[in-house]
């Protein structure tokens, strides 16, 4: 089933289809009503409002529900919304989460990349403790869902693992650099730094903290999912020193106490895990700043406004093409 | 002509060689007396005490003279230091500054990644602007001279070429992530990035801060450098709009500015250029301070003290195999 | 033709007079409707709402514009707005701008005061360097127009001109405290320091950020702009070791890398220029403030709320006639 | 066997007893020698110089190594030192350390008060959970000798426990003035908050930090522990919540991201848990401070110098009688 | 008399009592009206609008005034609100201000404990210093209906003192740790370190800042009260060196220069009470802050948003049994 | 008398003069010695050491003292010293402080400019409450004396006065800008502001910090001056709200609180102070930094090091004659 590709939609087209329930926004003022925000993998819609008269269609309905709606997108103010006739609750295990929340698409290309990466590891306690992981079909399932973030850089399933790849391909890149990296030490902490998001985020319908991730934090949840995990085999699959050196890497990799690690960086690897995670989610966040055409209203060069995702710098859509051109024919 | 290799002189190896004067002490107390440090590429090595009545021996010499000394390796509490019979310093013109300063050895590999590098760039304009200094031969020989700071990260001859090619191979290594960033304005952000530098230091013996570099500093130095020999054409390699993309490359790579850049970056390649500057410049010194064995006295695993060019951090010597010998036999 | 003093209009009077439109908000809600923001010299006033059956009368009205108004001052809610019964835009070429926005109003003071103290300068060097700014009337004509700050201080046509007197004014008068200040020297980076605010802001009906004042700002577009214009002549007005003097004044006039100074203020002229900078910024700054009885409503003392332009600092008016009026008699 | 009490030896007094070598110096300059520092659980005192001529005597001493030594209170300078005749390092095991080293004493009392506390624990699952450790003979063993710092706050043996029940003892007087503060959980998190510092910490001798202390640091070790040691059991003596909220207690104890806390308080006891550490560590610095002679050279009433412990800050012996003595006669 | 618990009021409800004017809110958009909060010592109401028709009711009600209320609970989109039939200003003097107000309750057992511990001080002077103000009944009148803040932590009537007990309480716990500590001169410094605030404050009707409580602060406000009272005895009741060390005491509480102290804790007295006053402050926030539903809207666990009073962290509502009851039957 | 200039004499030459001991240094080391550091208005001077064969000639000598010295000049390494022959301390009450210590000369023409300055005051009440001070002879007396810091910019005899004077002068330039500000207050405010500083600082031939200093600050140290002298007059010289105006110009003249403002300025006049009083401090401030050949060893155009009063800034010597001589000839 195909889903209605909402930034596309003319007025007048007609939906009758599954959209995930974003936002729920009772408005007060003198004519009070309803607006419910209604989004798929392709982007987000408002509704028209719910009058008084019809806030029976949205009694109950709670961000995270996925409705069935059918309607036609209409207009107001130049904004296209979506006149909803009607709208039904889908039970949860109906729906095809994946064809309706935003993501970076087939994780196979991802996973082939790290699976290779880890064919190349030569120490077999290394490869062990990671198989631990990166074997288990639970911990794939989960962790080829996960965002790597709630709403800041790849904030969509499958952002965490596309987030990894980065990482790895940065980590590795600056290893290359550095005769005395142990590339497959770079390789590991890049694949363990960020475990803590699965049991910190959850990505049913609507990107949210869990308890766990608000006060023990992703960075230190992710050290202890290591250590039980280590200690629950029988025999260990690695030394005890050797573990001390996976958590370090784990842990230090905000690189500074005020960014949440609870140590810094004390060893070549862990140094270079952190330039890595750091270059891939500020410059990710730099490219979703610069794509995102309401950062520029106006065709405006300079964003109008400070971007919070970049520290509250402002983008700038500066362009050339240096002569291509004129000059090359 | 080879030169002793100084941390390997053993106790009365007798020494007949030409060494930089990196440092001359005159000591107090109540038996008055003066030290020189000597270096050659290899390293550094103090000079026995020259007591008042040797102190002709020293008059006149100063810090950054080439001496040719003939003394013998001696020691002094477990230390060794060379007792020196004679000393003279030497014509500016007849030393041969690169065996004797310390230094990445042959460019030659550096010249050809960067040289190769260009050829990939497809725009003309683009081109014509990097030509203007990576095709002068007098740019090139300062370039590929110049360290990439003076006590910092690739503090040696040859140094700044070196961490460019490393900035390089970083940035463009996460450029290939992100489809919306051009690989070409990366390349020519990271070539230009540091052109201030060759303004800033002075590398004839020691390395020293020339007193643009105090007063203006190198990032603004390289925005003049480049808006002076642009200028300079008869008719402007680039448009003025491309020129300021250029500049802004240059100006933002210090990335904040209580770094000491006065803009902060607002594009894509601007942003990678930060965090690839960044990555070459922190690994390095991490890889420095891990290699030093002054950092960790008596086989220590974690460094004596906070180490001041890792922003006050301790290093950790921590090492494992991780089964390798035994379990891959 | 005087133009009406917005802040003193009646209820009922009458306006046929051309404004800028500082501002055009769309307002959604149940009862959707446009306001305009109209301003000239005098102040601003906003509009009457144009309901939904007024819209074609704002279409294709945008921020900047000059437009001839007919209309009524009318009262909503104790609040005068302005019902317009016709809006018309005007050509930019018939715009007297001048009239029409914010200004210091006749720059004539201004110009006698610094042409005056350039009559002070003994150095020839100096003096034919400042010349190639000061003697050239295009530049002259844009310096008198341009403001200096977007919102802040001074933020008015005249402004740069009316801070620059201010901060010579106060930098002149410490100068004169510590004889080994060169007065000729602040006298001249005064003059040059701000000179990058013409790049930076365009003031052609509303105020606003150029491309490079965002990407480049005003510290070292000043710096490109004196280098440029001092190596455009034939021979170069001053040596090599002058301009760098004058750019170390020029660029270290912030104080301090976390404000956008590239360099820090190491000679005793750009410590006193620096100085004499902020007083007048912060004065004007804290002079407007209180000045401005939107902060103190009710006759408050405290000004109700903390104020952005005082770094969130709240502003006291406290006065007492110290017994002039009973005792002086 | 009674250990000389260093700080009160007269000049010429004979000293044949045991000894902990805290510091080694080889001191250059023209006439070379060494000093060492001896210390017992009195204080510490230099030795006079070895010279050459008796460097066999001190071959081979280390820190940490406990000596044999005969010798006698001399003085230089008004300074007393001890002239070595002879020294001799005792094997490790003949050594009775707590006879040696700075020590809070008895313990017996702080025992007495934490099990009497724990009796008053109502809730069965929290007090089987404190009782993994606080139960467990070999805990109580180290606990009890464990320093609660390197050399700052209870840098003695014992120190740890004894600021246990400093925070107890503050933690709980702050939680009985809110009724919403549960008791037990206070003292649970007060036991727990610290027990990261038995594997960071060694006290054989000298205090020194681990390699798990600096690579993972004691906060994350203390919750690392707690988590192994509740999973350890065949069946968790309370439930994942529950843990959840113990490891909050912990992981949050030291209030600030940058002061090494990776989550911020974010309950009432947590918040409780982390004043009354500060107010333990910080009180008992200062009053060490205080007690401390050598701050207040020459009797000054304000400390000589800013005192590290105390954040850079000076301390004041201020003091009076408020006429307790000449009025209440 | 008995007023009306707001929080409890069904629908329906009619009132008929006096009410403080929390807010008057004149609100604009296309249907103009007017709400007011109303507010007694049980909490707070908003009114239904008052339109245009009846703004003759509301005309010339302002902040902090007393009203006569006459009116009846209704409801608007599951809020309630109180639909006012008519509504009178009562004159100040007939008002009982603490039956109106948010209040600590009967602040008899706070002068209880203060005057108990004041018994306890041994030292005649100090004794009398105290009593200047604390046996002083205007004091003592003003002092137990200050708030201890005026949005923040005890901000009710009688708060002060409420605080003060809670900072003593913490204190002299604290000080019973350190011998060196003088719990005369910890209960004086408690007594006296915010006796700025009732120059500070006002609190009749609604909580506000005072012009020397805005331009002074509560912290010198309180050392020049003290100075000042100290000053007015024909003999001083204490030393100048006695009346130094208590200024010391009051003025460093902030604990540091960024709090607003001029000067930091240099004594044990002090440093322990800068800890009690802000463990008091802060867990009574923090108790606060938990306490109130509206943080947790939909029974959330975690607060919905970051909390201004908790220094913007999130609060968590984690909670469990421990087992008490299924394992203590 | 005259005294000897010490950075003038020669080599050989004999004193016979009183001296100011400035520093005792007990040195140890092998050889063990005292050295004294002897300075007079001109400067400052080392003694030969004194060996323990001379140390009675030192004995009992201490910091402050004024010493009869007979001795010459000699030289070791390049450094000129003192040969002491004989020392003797003498009677304080003989000495002629102002001979012996920096000052700024004779204050005559500071008085001046502050009593021709107070004259145009025009408000009687604001008159006479300077008057309390600048009229009393006593205060007049220590007021032109007292240096303005202890070891930063004018430390030295009558500092204070002309550091007020240069505030007087910088803030009554500001002022003349500013229509709103009120010149008298200026006045006022900068006479007043560091008047806390009579008891903060000792200068009984050593600049030391008194207690009060320490533990109050003089920034409220002033404040309770002016509070305390405004009211031990029978009838207060100003209104209570005057007496707040002029403590609030007090209080904030530092600014921000991280620099020990307990308030920030809030009225024109304040900001004026403040920024007078910067400019003032840090100026002189670089102009004694610049003027110390200390700081620029070898003739350095750069200090050779960062400069503490310039907060860690380096200074710089660029000179340039602009073309004065060649030119205008």
């Amino acid at each position: 089933m195909t889903h209605p590709v909402l930034p596309e939609l003319p007025l007048g087209a007609r939906v009758q289809d599954p959209f995930i329930v974003l936002e729920v926004e009772a408005r007060g003022g003198d004519s009070p009503h309803t607006i419910i925000t209604l989004g798929n993998a392709s982007g987000r819609m408002q509704s028209a409002p719910f009058w008084p008269s019809e806030s029976h269609k949205v009694a109950g309905i709670a961000r995270g529900n996925v409705v069935q709606v059918i309607g036609t997108v209409s207009s107001y103010r130049d904004r296209r919304q979506l006149a909803v006739d009607s709208l039904r609750v889908l039970p949860r295990e109906q729906v095809d989460w994946h064809a309706l929340m935003p993501s970076v698409g087939d994780v196979g290309r991802y996973w082939k990349a790290v699976d290779r990466w880890r064919t190349d590891i030569q120490a077999p306690r290394l490869a062990r403790t990671l198989g631990l992981f990166y074997d288990d079909p639970d911990f794939r399932d989960r962790y080829e869902q996960c965002p790597a973030s709630l709403s800041g850089h790849h904030a969509e399933l499958g952002g965490l693992l596309k987030h990894t790849c980065e990482v790895a391909h940065i980590g590795l890149g600056i290893g290359r650099l550095y005769p005395a990296a142990d590339p497959d030490l770079i390789l590991a902490g890049v694949l363990l730094h960020d475990i803590g998001k699965l049991e910190s985020y959850r990505w049913d319908g609507v990107f949210e903290m869990t308890v766990p991730g608000s006060v023990i934090g992703h960075v230190v949840l992710g050290a202890l999912m290591l250590d039980r995990r280590v200690r629950a085999e029988s025999s260990m699959p690695c030394t005890e020193d050797e573990l001390l050196i996976l958590e370090h890497l784990l842990l230090s990799h905000h690189g500074k106490l005020e960014f949440g690690a609870p140590v810094v960086p004390m060893t070549l690897e862990a140094e270079i895990i952190h330039y890595a995670d750091n270059a891939s989610a500020k410059t990710a966040s730099m490219a979703e700043a610069l794509d995102n055409d309401e950062n520029f209203p106006d065709d405006a060069e300079i964003s109008a406004r400070t971007i919070w995702q970049l520290d509250k710098r402002r983008a700038w859509r500066g362009e050339s093409d240096w002569g291509v051109a004129p000059d090359s024919a």
